[in-house]
């Protein structure tokens, strides 16, 4: 998958089938998009029914060159276009980029073999075309702002909004591929490209669906580890259209919540909107300096500002995603308030009620003594920093001056300033500060900056075959289950329950939400019970078959589920989350791809908004988390030693202060 | 409170009290904005010491005109500001608008109650000023684009940043006042005024503190009932700085979530953004033309787009935001398809496949049979479509005369435009239909656009001074306890236990959090169980109290708490949730304003995500919810007629098939 790719993005020469002098046709928009390019490499614009576009005749076919054209970009209608691909290929043609769409899917699967056999790479079909700033290539309808982000996206008008957002913004792109129909290259391939690609400080993706979810995170993570950050907007993971869950975990693990997890451990910024994605990219300019970044889990952010309003609403949001606005120390708070008016707020967020206005010097000042109090892992600067000299130019020179000093504190800063565009703005750019123009965006990049990555590329998943006797396969990675005998006549369940000692459960064997229906009797203290539990089960149910279990008492113990289940994605992941039912209609679970060990079992665990039932709130036993952990890797491991098994549910797991054990497992098979 | 406000917006003439010709001063600032409307008052600039600005010579005092300034702003040092006032009521000033910061606090208290007395408005002191565009009044500093958006800000900064995300957004302010200390303006004030203010189409606010709650909530459902959007960034109610909460109610019904409920009752649009605070205004185009919505809950919303990726994100967003993207019939989508191509998605989002950009009236058509099928209750389209004349000019009229036709359809219809200042895109909204650049932010405002509003202003909160037993009143409401007795001896708890009735539970007296301590003893059989228990916890608490209580068994039942508490903004707030630990972890609550009947009680209960369980979920029971809502109505009323109950906790409130049972009581008192 290491293909070059430099025929796509930097051919030495380009031919455009299909080309038209007509203005809004797509013919028209290629072959204008590739003259502005004829100063870098020749241009064939090619038309059998004649004409020319700004004194470039048109040429009847590719075999009519008097060189092969290093790439074609193809927009005939779909009946024609793979004669013209094999046309391309038999003159030595390295990439093609197929703009016609409506192929149907099998003809799409040959020309891509045909194309891949032959060493060459396609782009699409059905995509909007390929650009690169550096070599001067714009082969697409439209244009886009040159500048040092590369774009992937599954979708062609998008793209263009995307552009129109980078350049508002005063941001351009290094590259960008549309990926139509993705028939030959991917955007794993394009994203892996970007680690060698100097022009490339940041990557923005849009896509519908990731392909081979583990290939991309590996390559993601290469890129990240370039030093470039990486920017998903991934659509279409939202409760619209999803899959039909068949258990549980089924429904506990969204496809948003495993891809959520996927990317926080890589470290890619997931993103809800258009805009994010382009801002997102910004976080790429704390790259242009070394900066020392504290251990661990860091969140605790120092937030400045002049006037109340802008330190509150970043406190706000930054509450809201997830980083600790933490309190200064009475210390800190006194060394801020020497030089500041009475009126200012000398805590987190710090207001410097005008003092910035009157001496711009207090800004540096205030930034650096809490980047320097070791009390916070970054630092937000929030407001009318960056406008002053636009607002009076008499005051640039000094802000200038202002902002370097700024840009010289060692824990990552960033900027919000209402002149994210001006000489002072720019000016903190240069020095490795990011700026934004909506405190929002700010804080949707900072949380992920500011975590390390989980180092290592991400696992494939593999999975080899295995037996359909899922209990066994868990009970010999250790779980421990209640006992439990199968039974089909009242009087193998009479022997099942002597046999596991009174009191018993019995249960319908074979269903989820077994309760729903009335299919589990607990507490069955005697034969007596076990009966006439029996009778009324049989006659509303009429099942093939039941299950005699030992009593479990819960009292002293937390009720968890633990399960897995395939994502098209990524595969195997594994779910752990509070149990019973109000627990799960609240939906407090936390997910990983699989296989994991305990102590990222035990990272997942501790993610739970009520993991502080396990530990002991409130005079209840401290339960065996680690025995809790232990469940979740083995689910984890036999999930992903299995290909056959689609979901799983351990539901309940009880969880005392002795261990863990699974009262119930229900497994679905991959159809 | 609805003294006229002519003289603060709209006076006769104005006077610019420590006037300056030094650029970049305050005095400098507002001479220069005075002197900007001197075509249509009097202008009198006054110093002291002499100047002039730009031919406008400088007095020395207030008394040195020759007539009384209508409106005063004062730029003065804190020492001087009073007798300026002083002078300015003198000679019959009708508006002070007080610049000056740094006054201290007696001193403001006192300044503004001899303006009020005068019979005069004061803005501020400590404000930025003021800013009325069809007065073409300009008293502030730097400047503010005009537009239909009246604009109150509590920070000074804040408002020129929504100033220039107005002016980018083609949008503009018809009055603006910056609030500072609010001595005498309030910002209920400034909105109540808004109701008869035609230049107002809606109203954006910016407040740290909302002063009377209910007051605010009642001048903003007027302005509402009026036909104009409000949209209000209300910051510092994060985490950041929350009160010390004594119960468990205090803890879960946060003040940002009492504001949330009461904003979603009203119709107030609550963004965290400022951008998100210009853009909610845009709603105010769907008044331009009588709308059809639909009866009840209006959720359900049809997203058209042309291109996969645009009604993807929309559809991700809209779900995010609490809307329904409904699933279309089978007819619906048939009737869709028709003179699509195939690749065209007509499920709900639809994805036109390019017919947009063949035959642009396709977009009408499709919107018209989505808006008219009586599946939706509104419509967004998102992407291209008022950008193609942009793109291609040979296409504005056509798609002109397809923004007509869109703009007919019945159902409110939103729109996501890549170009929201075309030609097109103005015309959309001269016809009623708002338009907006950022998806997001169509998504943000939709919502409450949709919702009714809840009818008449909210009731004022009253308190009657009532005795401390609060148990007693919840009684006397209807609320039953377990059956208690207080004790101070093990033998008055032996008998105790007798009279309530074995088995029993002993409870330390008058601690929240009892189970945090081991006050708490469930299922007590005998005496000698008692006894054991009493022991056990005397010796470790050592408690001047206890109870012996009737020991209710919980299987059968929900446990749920409800509480109320004091809003320092909205007075009594009522709270209902589900109860035990782990509920409480999750935090699964809903607040409303004390006091509701049974019919809004109800209305919360359903609203919580675990409401499910009550309606009997996997063959539980279902439990007599109406009796719940009688308890939290119960709860509502003693709240509100005991203003000395600061916060109060029934938690658990046992739930059967049978009624609901407060099994505890904890109250604590305003200091």
């Amino acid at each position: 998958m290491t293909r070059p790719l430099d025929a796509l993005f930097a051919p030495r020469s380009v031919a455009v089938v299909g080309a038209s002098a007509t203005r809004g046709t797509w013919g028209y928009q290629l072959a204008t998009g590739a003259l502005a390019g004829r100063r870098y490499r020749r241009v064939h614009l090619v038309n059998p029914r004649g004409g020319e576009l700004d004194g470039t005749p048109f040429v009847p076919s590719l075999e009519s060159l008097d060189e092969p054209a290093d790439l074609v970009v193809v927009a005939v209608p779909p009946a024609a276009f793979c004669s013209i691909v094999d046309d391309a290929l038999a003159t030595g043609t390295r990439a093609v980029v197929g703009v016609t769409a409506g192929l149907p899917g099998p003809r799409v699967v040959e020309v891509a073999a045909r194309v891949r056999a032959a060493g060459a790479v396609l782009l699409g079909p059905n995509c909007m075309g390929v650009f690169d700033a550096a070599a001067n290539l714009r082969l697409l309808w439209g244009d886009l702002p040159s500048g040092d982000i590369a774009l992937f996206t599954q979708s062609g008008n998008l793209a263009l909004e995307l552009g129109a957002i980078a350049g508002r913004g005063g941001l351009g792109l290094s590259r960008f591929a549309s990926l139509g129909d993705a028939a030959d290259v991917t955007a794993v391939e394009l994203l892996a490209a970007c680690v060698t690609h100097d022009a490339t400080r940041s990557v923005a993706l849009y896509l519908e669906s990731l392909g081979d979810g583990r290939a991309f995170l590996a390559a993601a993570s290469a890129v990240i580890d370039a030093g470039k950050p990486v920017a998903l907007l991934a659509a279409g993971r939202s409760a619209v259209g999803a899959r039909a869950a068949r258990s549980h975990t089924g429904a506990l693990a969204s496809d948003r919540a495993v891809l959520a997890s996927a990317c926080r451990d890589v470290g890619i910024i997931l993103v809800d909107t258009p805009t994010a994605l382009v801002e997102a990219t910004r976080v790429a300019a704390l790259r242009r300096r070394p900066l020392s970044f504290g251990p661990g889990n860091r969140r605790r952010i120092g937030i400045v500002a002049d006037g109340g309003g802008h330190g509150v609403i970043a406190a706000d949001l930054a509450v809201g995603a997830g980083l600790d606005v933490v309190p200064f120390s009475a210390g800190l708070s006194a060394r801020l308030a020497e030089g500041l008016p009475a009126t200012a707020a000398t805590t987190n967020p710090v207001d410097l009620a005008g003092a910035g206005e009157q001496d711009l010097f207090n800004y540096a000042r205030i930034v650096a003594a809490v980047a320097a109090s070791g009390e916070v892992d970054a630092v937000l600067l929030s407001g009318y920093f960056g406008a002053y000299g636009v607002d009076e130019p008499a005051l640039a020179d000094t802000e200038g001056q202002v902002a370097d000093a700024i840009a010289a504190v060692e824990v990552p800063l960033f900027v919000h300033s209402m002149a994210p565009d001006s000489t002072t703005s720019l000016r903190l750019v240069e020095r490795g500060v990011p700026v934004w123009r909506a405190v929002e965006h700010a804080l949707a990049a900072i949380p992920t900056a500011l975590r390390d990555p989980v180092r290592g590329a991400p696992v494939p998943s593999t999975g080899s075959p295995g037996g359909p006797d899922v209990r066994n396969a868990l009970k010999r990675a250790g779980v421990r289950f209640a006992r439990a005998q199968v039974v089909t006549t009242l009087a193998e369940a009479r022997q099942a329950a002597v046999e596991v000692g009174y009191p018993v459960v019995l249960k319908v064997a074979g269903l989820a939400h077994k309760s729903d229906v009335g299919g589990v009797a607990l507490d069955l203290g005697d034969e007596a019970a076990l009966t006439r539990a029996w009778e009324a089960m049989a006659a509303r149910l009429a099942a093939p078959a039941y299950t005699v279990e030992e009593m479990v008492a819960t009292r002293d113990g937390v009720e968890m589920i633990v399960g897995a289940r395939r994502d098209p994605s990524f595969g195997p992941v594994v779910l752990v989350g509070m149990g019973g039912v109000l627990a799960e209609l609240l939906a407090d679970t936390a997910v990983g791809l699989a296989p994991i060990d305990r102590v990222a079992a035990l990272r997942l665990i501790e993610s739970l908004r009520g993991s502080a039932v396990l530990d002991g709130l409130r005079g209840r036993v401290r339960v065996d988390t680690g025995a809790l952990a232990d469940v979740v890797a083995a689910a984890s491991r036999v999930a992903t030693d299995r290909p056959e098994v689609a979901e799983l549910d351990l539901n309940p797991v009880l969880v005392t202060a002795e261990g863990a054990i699974a009262l119930d497992l229900h497994v679905a098979e991959a159809a």
